[in-house]
């Protein structure tokens, strides 16, 4: 058994809540005026305006240090969020005293590809307003605490050559990630099928950025029937991945672009043995009319290769590692989004290491995301020995983690099918 | 190692090309100008014609013996299909050289839910075709050969209490099987989470009847992207099951009927142990606010317990064998699909039995099926040994089981993306 203090904890999928002065500073004078504004509405919610557009808070997005009764779909104040959802410093506390080194943030109401962004008109205004965000992520969310934290930069969708510039421009600032869609197809624009996104591609490649797919960027819901329990949306969300998985092996993007890396965040790994099997399955009986080509090799191959993975919880996933790239497989906290372990992330996946020899430990707990995401930490924080869990949570000593009651009239007072979760903003 | 040709074989999921004699005297006097008309196009493919549809086969559905290609989407005409495919001797034939003892045949041109029949205004109609329909599989295309399949009704969907009076009637006649829709929302039905179904649940409860929800039968075909090769749509179509995995253990059906048992058809197992556990997690983190309420009980073994399993190909699956209830895990053939083993599907299937105990063999390839079908061929045929692999092929030597060219143009000549598999009445 695993020690919980020796343990290093890279997580490469967590989610920022934006705090309200994101843009002061960032944008060209011209623009200023133009930025999302932060607003207290008539119900004491918050939300931000942006171009006419209001985009409310979703609570599952933000439950940490909540009790799970008072989880909900209703749009929050950030005086319900814990701090460390959108408090930069709060934020490290948390990570401290939960004995997480080093995180990967995705953003919150720019969507997960900066679709907020891409419906502006002017482009020049959209192409300001990702290069703002993208800086204060950088230099802010991520630079105010050195060795903390991955970079993962948004995209400007809206145009695959502006795409590919803004990745070269952010990965030259240190960002070796950019958030992508699972199926951008489905949010309107040529899909991973087409030659449309090649500029990006060879970006990607050329900076050694890797793309991250997290769940939920098609924006398509899985909503089984209209009267659906919530239940099966969250069920089914991560392996909906599956789809995209598939899209990517049979593109023409993994054989164009022998360098590039795809993550699937927060798609699980439990899964992925089956599908590997599937796709070689396929393969070998159908490619004979469907004109399918991979050489000398197997679509699993190309996938073991190219694909990163992780998980939460997934302890089907990691008793099945002779199945998977272990060098793939890299874990997350998903902080603070309702599926997350926080403050107990060391407790829960020691649990999955029963029997798995150090080197696989290490490997999937932070060295896969060092070496992945190009994050050195240890250099920066001066040595291995202050990125413990033990390390961290000993710096964190009276941080509070307790569950807080924020919201008690929330308590069965709940939408609770999965067409609720569709509202506006998402 | 197993010994092929002592193993006896189970098919629970293949398929038949309704022959055209079907309705022959099966129809009240007053229907019989109304029956489905086999037809022969201009083109000279094959084709029945109900109520002023045409409803064409579709050659992926029927391409056992041909080479692969030749496989293709475009509409083919019977003199192209192996005979086993429509003519119940030959199939019979054909079952003895791939050494399977058994078979359960889903049905082709009225679509997995009867939805041809359920489209007629006049229910009377609607319902003596579905009649007609079921006393033909039964009596003849099961009943001609005694033993050797098991029968399987095709479902009144349109009437709930209708519904459940056919599956009394025919449970009657030896049918404890009915196919019915993975997602009945998607075909314009109810979903599994209203109580509309009751009278039907009750029934199968009732009669020991099981439900098999096969691939495909919510007709809604995943197309990632328009532009999205047809392989994606062949990889994805049998997880696509999961999301019915899910709407079941959410939905009220296993705890209001506690002893119906459903099968997910041709859905392979090797995604289920991560089904399970991420099923039970969700439980475990969102109860609290969603409502659901398993008793003591965890979804997963209420799962375990009345979802039953199957498998074509699938040898990781069956490597996580004790990540799985096996008494449930069965096996399929898939003829004459074009997924199917035929005819080398004793020798395909007894590579995942290395290291596996005989029981466990016994179990997965016949006994499960057997015990959940109430299909007893031993005492029909006369004892075991008359139903292995090898007496079987040693009955049926000298039939001829060569891949055969019968359309060479095919060849290069087939439509290749997902979205052209949405051909008319699918």
């Amino acid at each position: 058994m695993v020690d919980i203090n020796d343990m290093v904890l890279v997580s490469v999928d967590d989610h920022v809540v934006e705090p309200p002065h994101l843009f002061e500073g960032r944008l060209p004078a011209k623009y200023a005026d133009l930025a999302p504004r932060f607003v207290t509405r008539d119900d004491g919610s918050n939300a931000w305006i942006y171009e006419g557009q209001e985009i409310a808070n979703v609570a599952l997005n933000a439950v940490a240090g909540r009790p799970p009764e008072e989880y909900g779909m209703e749009p929050t104040s950030f005086a319900e969020l814990r701090a460390g959802c959108y408090d930069i410093d709060e934020r490290v506390k948390d990570m401290d005293a939960n004995g997480v080194l080093g995180s990967l943030c995705f953003p919150s109401f720019p969507q997960f590809c900066g679709q907020l962004f891409a419906r502006t008109e002017d482009k020049d205004v959209a192409l300001a307003m990702v290069r703002a965000y993208n800086d204060w992520h950088i230099d802010d969310w991520c630079g105010t605490h050195p060795g903390r934290f991955i970079p993962c930069s948004l995209p400007a969708i809206w145009d695959p050559q502006v795409l590919a510039d803004e990745v070269r421009r952010t990965a030259r600032k240190g960002a070796y990630a950019v958030t992508f869609s699972e199926n951008p197809s489905k949010l309107g624009w040529p899909s991973f099928h087409s030659d449309h996104w090649d500029p990006f591609w060879q970006a990607c490649s050329d900076e050694g950025v890797v793309v991250c797919l997290h769940i939920g960027s098609s924006s398509q819901l899985i909503i089984t029937a209209p009267d659906a329990p919530i239940d099966c949306l969250i069920t089914l969300t991560p392996i909906n991945i599956v789809q995209a998985a598939a899209d990517l092996i049979w593109s023409p993007v993994l054989r164009k672009f022998p360098d590039i890396k795809i993550a699937l965040s927060e798609g699980g790994i439990g899964w992925i043995p089956y599908f590997l099997e599937r796709v070689d399955y396929s393969y070998g009986r159908h490619r004979a009319w469907t004109g399918q080509d991979f050489g000398g090799r197997l679509p699993s191959e190309v996938f073991n290769e190219r694909i990163l993975t992780c998980f939460i919880d997934d302890r089907f996933g990691m008793a099945s590692r002779e199945f998977l790239n272990i060098d793939h497989v890299m874990w997350e906290c998903d902080y603070p989004h309702s599926d997350s372990t926080w403050p107990f992330a060391p407790e829960t996946v020691a649990e999955h290491f029963t029997g798995v020899p150090d080197d696989v430990v290490d490997k999937v707990t932070h060295r896969n995301a060092m070496e992945q995401f190009r994050y050195d930490p240890f250099t920066v924080l001066g040595g291995k020995e202050n990125c413990t869990v033990g390390a961290l949570r000993a710096s964190a000593a009276g941080h509070d983690v307790s569950i807080r009651s924020v919201k008690p009239e929330n308590v069965g007072a709940h939408a609770n099918r999965a067409v609720d979760l569709a509202v506006p903003g998402r």
